[in-house]
């Protein structure tokens, strides 16, 4: 089988870095075009020293990068930059993952407000799957244009997931609280990221709103089959890679078993991984890996849901959800490429 | 006037020596008699660094140590220690500060279960006073015993207090969840402490139950008036000093004015900062200061109120409220030795 | 072809975990037995969650295991352990690879005066091998047993190496300033390594004399024909995984081309990249890969050549080059299930 | 007494915070304009959130700033600022202590060189003194103007001034292998300074020429009265604050007592600590106090000098030396303001 030839817009982000380094260990893909406007010309292993002697790529300036000679087209840029190009490269057959935000919504509207700007491209929306596999495999197969979820909503959404269909809990009572790296916030110079501002230092922030917030609401209602009320305060954590959602839900009446209802809803999962009765899942644990690990458990003397979920924010939160798109939208084994284990300590 | 002559019990852990810095830069205080079972013999500053040139004692074996000399004594040791000798010192009319959990629950049997043994003297209980000023000042003036409060309750109480106090919100929905810097564990080797396990990783612990629950909940329902129903999930943060406790209550009816409630509530209290609205404390700005900072808001479209609320747990978790509490026993100025500007970055 | 079965005796500590996750990943050998005193019965991934769902054993207590049914057993054992049980295995026809030091020496008076005990094996210390496969790789093919280098030892004599061969620098002026992060003091609970002991603090160690300091030096004598003259400071860094080494040298007369010395001393090595001109190399472009990034430079106004070498010292410094030699000792190609790409950030 | 009116130049940054921070706890110096471009209008408080409840200040312009009715005035500004102003103010007869490098270099044209500009007043930097009490306390006392030190020359100068006074070392051999927290880069937005770039990482930095290497270089050969030859290596530390110095020299001959010359040459010193024979100063000893702690050994088998200096590179190595200038300055006790302990953990 020929492999798949993959094209990176913007990828000298650490999403950008990070699918790079997993599709150098995807038997079925292989890197064919990389952008950045900064770093155009530049080799891409003097930017990421860790892919020097594994990838003998330059970035191209955007507006030289022949996009449309590639299968699939990932889009690791800012807001708002992939709407303005998508349209030309699904015209000319090409295939996107767009990583940022632009189609995550379909509430085109509700997007506006939140991302401050108009929509480019408001007719494709309704086109876009939102790509979690765990909700939309099938439709992602067939998708054109698949909107890779954030961070966050990916270990939040998965956490309440089985709680919500299963009408177990309340949904006008749902907590997220949520705490996230320091790569979540990208690599961009920016003086509240630096280390002398971020390490041995913890705070909140977005608590008066998220963007992640309706993201989330969107898709959890739609999930619940009703309208949800989410309170989300995401945290700062002074490390590089890892996000910690610690969720909170009202039991409604005799809750029945928890940790069977998790472990039946995401035993056919292979990215999800359900831990035993009492863990408590360590961020650590998925570092570099393509997983969420959740635990589940009733608060002691409440009739309120825990539930513990962490994923890797520049894999399974990113990069590696990305990958598990594209394998499913080529036919695939869903896993290829994302079999590594994750590096501990 | 004479300094208080102080002794501090079990001087080799991280609120001992913490306790040894502030008292260092507290006029009206001098350090006599520190004790150390496994240190006796080893200079202060040998097993701390940081004191050398400022502290010239030695540690002494408890049994040799002449605490009756003292006007007070701080007991800085494992859980179960100070009871055991506590009887003895008040009667030899020393004054105590036990900054472990000994004297903190009211409920005897409960104590029992939680710590797992039986209470030394459960007759001194009703007695002691739980050694947080915003609620008991004036009982910590003339107290022989004070219990010191646990890093998390601090935080946590303080948070809640005008809340409950108020009446705006339902005692039956109470969140907390709460991040702890590793010091909160203690000076003493244990693997999952190490660096290499603790650095770039975070996780809940505790979820099943942790001791400051009870703590928590036992001042709550008395400041409420009624009880209150807590979910309690504490964290580790890869870092060393600090607590962040995020917490969620549902509002009853109009809330009216958060903001103003908060700030007339501790308008008075020294240590006590409640941040313009809007604020999201980071732990780093009380790094090494005896100060709760709090900023309370109302989640976005919702009927809950979010309260974030940070501690050093080294001082106003443990040893600047145990000076605080000593300040007020001698009747000397609430803020003696506990005015220095927090270290940042 | 059948895979490789392995046997790993002392699986629980760091290089144990890294050597399990790099033969997860070799599509040549097969993890048979793990051993653990402690952990015996317990289940791998009980221990190492990042092994979820990638291996499916359980530890066994070392007098249970049949480790001589495997075809080569790593020892990741404290120093003294693999001296006992080495000869036994050798005679069943498995040939060994020791990740501690028992035969790194060959001098084994001076082995017994640093590691404080009688060598239980002297006769096999001289058919041990010095598993470094720059110096020795055509003996590492047919050994029976391989001293897996120390992680200083690799990144100290790779850096020197071309200046001591090619007799351009003095042997009797050279100086390693080393640093190392934490999980070079192994997973034991020990104190001084807690994360509060250990972050924001940066300190030497065994300024008085490191037992890589003897090995370092009879390595390099050999190879310099010559005896050396070498300081050794190391330095304990607060992170978990890397080994930085800066080394100075003095030049003797005319210099030549430091640059090209290095790339022509390495350019056939698969595992040592010499960085170019000007390059300061970064631990974590390395870390979790098997390799070795130098930088070579003369100090400005000087006749000192400075060299820069970094490893991962859990990788390249340990369980890395033990695979590596194993993939020699087995014929394999030598860079197999070692090419996976370091994580960046 | 009245105390003395300070005002802070470039207040934003980390000396300027510093700066801040131990004047006000300087009972003989009160803060009376702080300037900053970016920020002018806001209040202190809001940018330094650890000073809340201190000071009752906001930034003010250069331009609009009494800078003539201070006392002293301390420039924690970038390099090249101060130079344009000091004429004015001294003429004014305002002290000056300028904490970046303007006046560090008595060579002029050395200094355009290294600094990459046109020195604006060359008249003054003869008048200029340096500001190491420890080499130039009776100057200081009068000067107008005072080049407060480097942080990296700071650490490497007291190391090896015992061993270059002495004679004891050839001033040809010495090598000073340094490693500095992030907070020496700076309080700005810059990509390598992120902790997702920083953290988890170490890595030589300026190994081709750093900007500290002449004035080492030139405080060195005056106080040996020949020239040195010196190789000076700077790292990155992943964490905040502490600069470690490990110097290297070449002994002449019978080498004497290391410990008796160096606790000779600093009994009366009140901020250098000679540390008992055999010890290793950790950075985080003197974080936030105005201490450099020094052990010296010689190398084991070797004629080389081991000396290990640690700093915290914002208080000796920046606002506490300028703290320590300015009390000889005005004959105040050198001590005033900089006797607090430092925080450990």
């Amino acid at each position: 089988m020929d492999k798949i030839k993959v094209g990176v817009v913007g990828g000298t982000g650490y999403a950008g870095v990070e699918l790079m380094r997993l599709m150098l260990g995807h038997e079925h893909a292989e890197l064919r075009v990389l952008t950045s406007r900064g770093d155009a010309g530049r080799r891409v292993d003097e930017v990421f020293p860790n892919l020097r002697g594994h990838l003998d790529l330059a970035f191209v300036a955007p507006d030289q990068a022949r996009l449309e000679d590639c299968d699939v087209v990932f889009y690791a840029t800012p807001n708002g930059t992939a709407m303005h190009e998508v349209p030309r490269l699904l015209e000319a057959g090409v295939r996107v993952v767009d990583l940022a935000a632009d189609f995550r919504l379909q509430n085109v509207e509700e997007w506006s407000r939140w991302y401050g700007m108009e929509h480019a491209c408001p007719e494709l929306v309704e086109e876009a799957v939102y790509g979690l596999p765990e909700i939309n495999r099938e439709t992602i197969r067939t998708a054109r244009l698949v909107a890779n979820p954030g961070c966050y909503p990916t270990a939040v959404i998965l956490g309440f997931l089985p709680l919500l269909r299963s009408g177990l809990v309340e949904p006008g009572r749902l907590i997220a609280d949520a705490k996230s790296g320091a790569s979540g916030a990208g690599r961009k110079a920016a003086l509240p990221m630096l280390l002398t501002e971020t390490s041995e230092n913890f705070h909140a922030y977005g608590v008066a709103g998220h963007r992640h917030l309706p993201e989330i609401r969107e898709v959890l209602a739609e999930q619940a089959g009703t309208a949800v009320d989410l309170v989300f305060v995401p945290h700062l954590l002074p490390m590089i890679r890892g996000i910690h959602a610690t969720l909170y839900a009202g039991l409604k009446g005799e809750a029945g078993e928890l940790q069977a209802l998790f472990e039946s809803a995401y035993r056919d999962e292979p990215f999800v991984d359900v831990m035993p009765a009492g863990s408590m899942p360590e961020t650590r644990s998925v570092r570099g890996g393509n997983l969420c690990r959740i635990a589940v458990s009733r608060a002691p003397g409440s009739d309120t849901a825990i539930v513990l979920s962490v994923i890797d924010n520049l894999v399974k939160g990113a990069a590696g959800q990305a990958v598990q798109n594209m394998n499913l939208m080529f036919d695939l084994p869903e896993t290829a490429g994302l079999g590594t284990v994750s590096l501990l300590p």
